[in-house]
């Protein structure tokens, strides 16, 4: 039998799910809704494999997904009944033929997380949902400072959640930069071959935390270097986390094509 | 006993609600919201009175509504107090102590809404509450023309929804546009001294419909010189409706002060 693999490109609100990978209780998960529909519209038992798991409340506006199937239907098919049947939240974007070597999780080479962070007295009616809402006044070039302590290759261990399968901790940051969409809107880019567990909200929550303790942006590097995650504070909220974009390899990309 | 007089500016996420107006019965409302919470707030029953109605689903960036205490409290601590007891989704942005002869409806001397639609194959996951999503690809420069046709005074008995008390149905639209905000993302704006029962989101409806049955543009003038609700078109869905601002005279604007 004739098999194919499918590459999607998902977004999610993350809000009512308890987060990427299916379990056994709890709420709903992305990959647990996405197998249960994509089950039914190819009437075969499908297993999704995305780029890498998000938490609970973690939003995402381009994870990306593959799974494999022996049936044929065409891409205005698929998106047709996927985000006919997908509840309100979930939408799968596009959809590609990949090549048998594709896989969305070991051939992703790098992914760009943003992190938005509302600082104004009143917090947001209509994105409360998408951002986190800081009410005491933050200092922008503070932020943008931290940012620049911990941009390159550095020992991420102060910054691991605990509960975390042991391994290398070192990780290249190609981007880590706060832009200013607002006078009251702030957002984190950060861009990584890969990412500890909660590796982006201990990064914000610690940023904001120095900030509003008086440290100097300095602490960072300090806390960098003791590779103990005591050290580092908060951990920011998962709702203003949004996965951005996860990269393939262009040859790999070049040789996904149209269902 | 001297009462005072307060403005509040306040954006709300219709979603989860029915509407503005204070109901007996069914989902709550925003109107209801805010009273039982300013009662909880200054201890005594407070009555709310808004710029208008909003239709069940509709969001609000700035309504405006006022009410009369005997008590006093600053800005700050009413701000603080009200956006820590009021649900997720309902934010007093702005307080002042208004004039007495300040009424939140009355002296109201026009307001603008926006309607979001997103036009492309497949919906927003993270946007779907606050927008229409519309899958048939629509002609941007099509609806401007429509917009064109209904701007200035015209009598819009066709756009208003049937229940209403009757009245003069003659309305003057200082602005009426399309703005293309992405590819894929298009708002319409408009400003008028007042506004007839859900004619806005009849406008959007009856202009979406004449573009996807490929009638001209010109049949927006037929409908309004029609005179009769048959004759317009679909009714826009509540989610993509935004009350973006209203608007009162100079001098009241500048007798409202910090609280």
């Amino acid at each position: 039998m004739n098999q194919q693999k499918v590459r999607l490109l998902i977004s999610y609100d993350g809000t009512d799910f308890g987060g990427w990978q299916r379990q056994a209780k709890g709420k709903p998960t992305i990959q647990g809704t996405l197998e249960d529909i994509l089950s039914r519209v190819f009437n075969e038992p499908i297993q999704v494999v995305g780029s890498g798991r998000t938490d609970a409340g973690v939003h995402a506006i381009g994870q990306v997904a593959h799974f494999k199937t022996s049936r044929d239907l065409s891409r205005y098919q698929l998106l047709r009944a996927l985000n006919g049947l997908l509840p309100t939240g979930v939408v799968v974007r596009q959809a590609w033929r990949a090549p048998s070597d594709f896989h969305a999780q070991i051939s992703a080479t790098h992914k760009t997380y943003h992190y938005w962070l509302l600082n104004s007295p009143v917090p947001s009616a209509l994105r409360h949902r998408y951002l986190t809402w800081n009410q005491r006044p933050l200092d922008f070039g503070f932020l943008e400072a931290c940012a620049q302590q911990i941009r390159g290759e550095h020992d991420f261990a102060s910054f691991q959640t605990s509960g975390t399968e042991s391994g290398p901790t070192t990780r290249h940051l190609m981007e880590a930069r706060w832009t200013r969409k607002s006078p009251t809107l702030f957002c984190f880019s950060v861009t990584a071959s890969g990412f500890l567990k909660q590796m982006v909200r201990n990064l914000v929550g610690t940023m904001v935390d120095l900030n509003l303790a008086g440290q100097p942006a300095e602490e960072m590097t300090t806390i960098l270097a003791a590779k103990n995650r005591q050290k580092a504070l908060g951990t920011a909220p998962p709702e203003g986390l949004h996965l951005y974009r996860v990269y393939y390899p262009r040859d790999l990309d070049n040789k996904c094509r149209t269902l």
